[in-house]
């Protein structure tokens, strides 16, 4: 077949987006790694996103929200800093990678916005709701995989990650509580869009489980991973 | 009389916000330094607050502004970028000032990003709006005085100035005759709070015409200017 501009691979030119979310300590960077490696393999191409950064003016943003841990940023003022890392990551990487086609795996989303400042930080769900649709429009992940772990397990794992055990210390045990909570409601909200996987066990089994869970997602729009 | 915590000089606890607005090369920043000095001759402890910075994070973020001026950044990215330095002066600075009873003088504040962002850019004044309830709720001066001057006298003299002709070159005065044209749609929809002040005399003319202004708003508001 000559090349006519399509999709690469013949994916449909509408991509496929999808997003890992969960609470600081869930492994998800390692699940996003993992999953974006067995995706590749398989010859898919699949684009790794992540926020806050993913490009030169996100990687700004990051900075000032790192550097604006010291200073007790106000929560409305983060949440406003996620969302102009977000826009820009929209328009310049994610939006383009869906029209050429390709699968964009996302680390973390709006729905971390919900769960964190809405929940977490007490700003309420409805606004960064209203804040998403605003700046977003229709742009949402067609597949949420919340890797979901008992907030002991999770600081546990964080906290023996280097550089980390100050953020947890200084939010506490009672902010992820509420931060999972938000979660489990965005599921229970959306439940066509959110899948809840146990992300208590290895590494390996967590993997296993979210590559089934994406490969019968690809399967139904007719974008099968398993192309052997 | 006790000090019994009141508000400073028997202002109403309410205090008065004022803004400032107008195309760059309008005079507002030499305005606004003219206006609270002669304020703070009359005893009156206005407050200068700017945009963006103002506060640590908002001068973080301002930083970003600066460096992403090379990036191309997306209109929708500065528009939450200012924003996000304005939430954090309004809870920061503007809010506990008013509280307090103060004068706060504010070298630009949302209608800049109406007229900029919105009109300028070409991002919409309907979407600004909205962004501004969602963040600021009904946080708005009650003053605004838009020093209005012609699009070419305005770039005429920001050349002038050392450091600004860059910028005033790579935005071009197609862009300035929109963002004035967005100062003129926001004084024709708010003519209670918005008044126009023609900005082309020299500052100590426009000054005086700011100040007559000023001291007839607090009059009005038995915060009278003229204590002498």
């Amino acid at each position: 077949m000559a090349d006519d501009g399509a999709a690469p691979l013949g994916l449909p030119a509408k991509g496929f987006f999808l997003s890992l979310e969960g609470i600081d300590g869930c492994g998800k960077t390692t699940q996003v790694r993992l999953l974006t490696e067995r995706l590749s393999r398989e010859g898919l191409e699949p684009l790794m996103a992540r926020e806050p950064g993913g490009t030169q003016v996100g990687d700004l943003v990051r900075g000032v929200l790192l550097e604006a841990r010291q200073l007790q940023m106000q929560p409305l003022t983060e949440l406003l800093l996620f969302f102009a890392s977000r826009a820009e990551n929209a328009q310049q990487v994610i939006r383009p990678a869906l029209r050429d086609g390709r699968i964009v795996v996302c680390d973390r989303f709006t729905d971390a916005s919900v769960a964190y400042q809405g929940h977490g930080r007490g700003l309420g769900g409805k606004l960064v709701e209203s804040l998403k649709t605003l700046v977003l429009g229709d742009l949402e992940p067609d597949l949420t995989i919340w890797l979901d772990i008992p907030v002991g397990t999770a600081l546990a794992r964080a906290f023996a990650r280097l550089g980390d055990q100050d953020r947890m210390e200084s939010l506490g045990p009672e902010f992820f509580r509420r931060v999972r909570g938000g979660y489990a409601k965005i599921a229970a909200d959306n439940p066509s869009r959110v899948l809840r996987i146990d992300a208590s066990g290895t590494a390996s089994h967590v993997a296993d489980r979210v590559y089934k869970a994406v490969a019968a997602a690809l399967d139904a729009r007719n974008m099968s991973a398993a192309r052997s």
